[in-house]
């Protein structure tokens, strides 16, 4: 099954993965999705956002236990994110057949489009759409980088967009859904489980700093005559480390722009971009107020105006706390008893789009080095098949009991 | 004289001048300095270098006092860099006459071109090419944004290309070559004098340092799992400034980039360029060891590999001290017997070319804020007039006594 997923999309120098929503590498994913569904005798359709589902039973029952992840990747992404979900969700209805369990639930394995939002730049297209939090006029507003919009890219690859948008029928059909994903992290591998369950994606958001100076002379001007808000911007990017650390948050400065950004030019602007995340909101609140006031600090002593704007934000996801328990209870007993470790996660998720409609969970699996949206990313096959026992294990203990 | 001058190149928005070699407004510029020649009376010429002179008294009698400065802007630059020096020439020529001084040496204005490099990125092109210091093959190859040549824009401008390269004769009829200049800094301001004497062009170079990490997801990987160049970078930042302080030098990172530059993205690179300079060689060197020093061991901490390549190197240049002595004389005399200030400077100006084939020597003009290379610059008129005064006194001293 890996062995003809794993060529689609792979780029020759970086080895890393560029599937991106709508492309050809996207349409040869979800035609070896299909070929997947198709060769078990499940019952394939692509719904009205271009999420792919594979039934096994009747669609239409209701109550099903649905099961999946992604196929797209980011820039130069790894092998793991998002297809591991898809081929342990096969491997693991394979298991099942093989342990002749009978499900009294329909079963289905979907493949949400578009998660990572590589190319048009909004993570989790299908599931947004799906769950109505994206409506189809603003979808249809989205463009890549090339300036093609979203309703033209999925034409060329055969997608009506005309039919986007809410689809409540389909997901008041779904009585549980389960994401099993790579852990983007290494909690799992301190506490030498292969597999452990999510409690909730933390809250998490952007903000903007604008450190505004003085351009001036690099070759000339005195050191103590300088509003520089390089010193600014770094000072306040070992703040950020620092407050972060001691909150046992994350805070991290990825993306900066400097004005004019000449070699012998005083900076007139530095403006950087911050991403934290914390396990609750109000560690969150406090490690924002603690940088934001570090930066106000230091900018007063360099003469430097600071402003900070917050691009966006994401609450907390808590997974539903019943379906959570269960899953607990099906891998205990799978482990002889041994609590599974139940972790949060900094990174968004489908499953944390549909949160907020049907009971939802998500699995991990273990990653040895923590390194994700890398060609280095990285799952040992014995934690792989933990994972798809630990899948198969969960279907069958909400579907077959 | 300034009122003509004042809107050649203005931008109408940034109210900063555009005055970029062989541009419309370089032309503009041009004709300006030949009226304000003629209207003299002055022999006005271009070199084969596209430098231009107005002379008073034969060109070839040779042992000639040179005076001038350069026309040209950074993107938007002050008024008063270049042209302060080119007005204040004309202005103490008139001063002279009105003296009733009798020239026993010729004397000249000159406007060198393209002093700043703003257009093709290297500065002093007219003063280097005369001096040799640029060959004309290389400086045939130079180009600016839009990919235009420097033959081609000259060509465009009604010079000719052909004709550029070494001036040696030109430059042996040159006894003396004065600079004046707005002051770049506000070390003339803390003494109360409105004009100093230049002692020396500090050493300069440029660094650029590699900090390479590792590239991984900002919103799931633990603080202790990271390999973030930012921090080595922006602790950089911090030591080459606090290392520069306590040398009395200068250290700046103007100028930075990022790779991949993601919001939610822990860099893999972070490239910074380091402007440095220092009165001596000796000092820049410590302060140049002691950055790369703090930047490694701070690599070694955040597991960041450092690497650092000098991109340029300017060594010290030295005026003439018998000239400089001499000025030192001259204006004491204006100024009651007291001593003038003797400055050095981060800058570099076609009188440090001058400087290796002609006894040069640079007057400065106080400026009240220090701010340079911006609309912002800034010279009372007061202190543009006692540079004028400075400057007859000056060439009235060497030239007609």
């Amino acid at each position: 099954m890996w062995h003809d997923l794993h060529p689609l999309g792979l780029h020759a120098e970086t080895r890393g993965y560029r599937r991106y929503a709508w492309t050809d590498a996207d349409t040869d994913c979800r035609a070896w999705f299909r070929e997947q569904a198709e060769s078990r005798g499940l019952t394939h359709e692509t719904d009205r956002n271009g999420n792919q589902w594979a039934w096994l039973g009747d669609p239409n029952a209701g109550d099903a236990v649905v099961t999946g992840s992604h196929l797209d990747s980011v820039p130069d992404g790894g092998a793991f994110d998002g297809p591991l979900g898809i081929v342990s969700s096969f491997a693991a209805l394979d298991e099942l057949r093989e342990r002749g369990a009978q499900p009294r639930r329909p079963l289905a394995i979907v493949n949400f489009g578009d998660e990572e939002g590589a190319r048009f730049g909004l993570a989790c297209v299908g599931s947004r759409l799906a769950t109505g939090t994206l409506t189809p006029g603003k979808a249809r507003e989205l463009r890549d980088a090339d300036g093609v919009g979203l309703p033209e890219a999925m034409e060329r690859a055969g997608h009506d967009p005309e039919a986007i948008g809410p689809d409540p029928e389909r997901l008041a059909r779904i009585g549980a859904f389960v994401e099993l994903h790579i852990e983007q992290g290494r909690a799992l591998t301190d506490t030498a489980h292969p597999v452990g369950i999510a409690s909730a994606i933390w809250p998490h958001g952007r903000w903007r700093f604008d450190f505004r100076g003085e351009a001036n002379h690099a070759g000339t001007t005195r050191l103590d005559d300088r509003r520089d808000p390089m010193l600014t911007y770094a000072n306040t990017v070992l703040a950020a480390r620092k407050k972060a650390r001691l909150a046992g948050a994350l805070a991290t400065f990825g993306k900066v722009s400097v004005e004019p950004n000449g070699v012998n030019a005083i900076p007139s602007l530095v403006r950087g971009w911050l991403d934290s995340r914390a396990a609750d909101q109000d560690t969150l609140d406090l490690v924002i107020a603690e940088i934001e006031k570090a930066a106000a600090d230091r900018g007063a002593r360099d003469g430097v105006d600071v402003s900070v704007v917050r691009e966006s934000f994401t609450p907390v996801v808590e997974f539903e706390h019943a379906l959570r328990d269960e899953l607990g209870r099906i891998l205990g007993d799978r482990y002889g008893g041994e609590r599974v470790p139940v972790l949060g996660t900094g990174a968004g998720h489908d499953a944390g789009i549909l949160s907020g409609t049907v009971p939802t969970a998500m699995l991990f699996v273990r990653n040895p080095t923590g390194v994700s949206h890398s060609p280095a990313e990285w799952a040992d096959e014995d934690d792989c098949l933990a994972g798809v026992t630990a899948l198969a294990d969960v279907l069958e203990g909400l579907a077959c009991r």
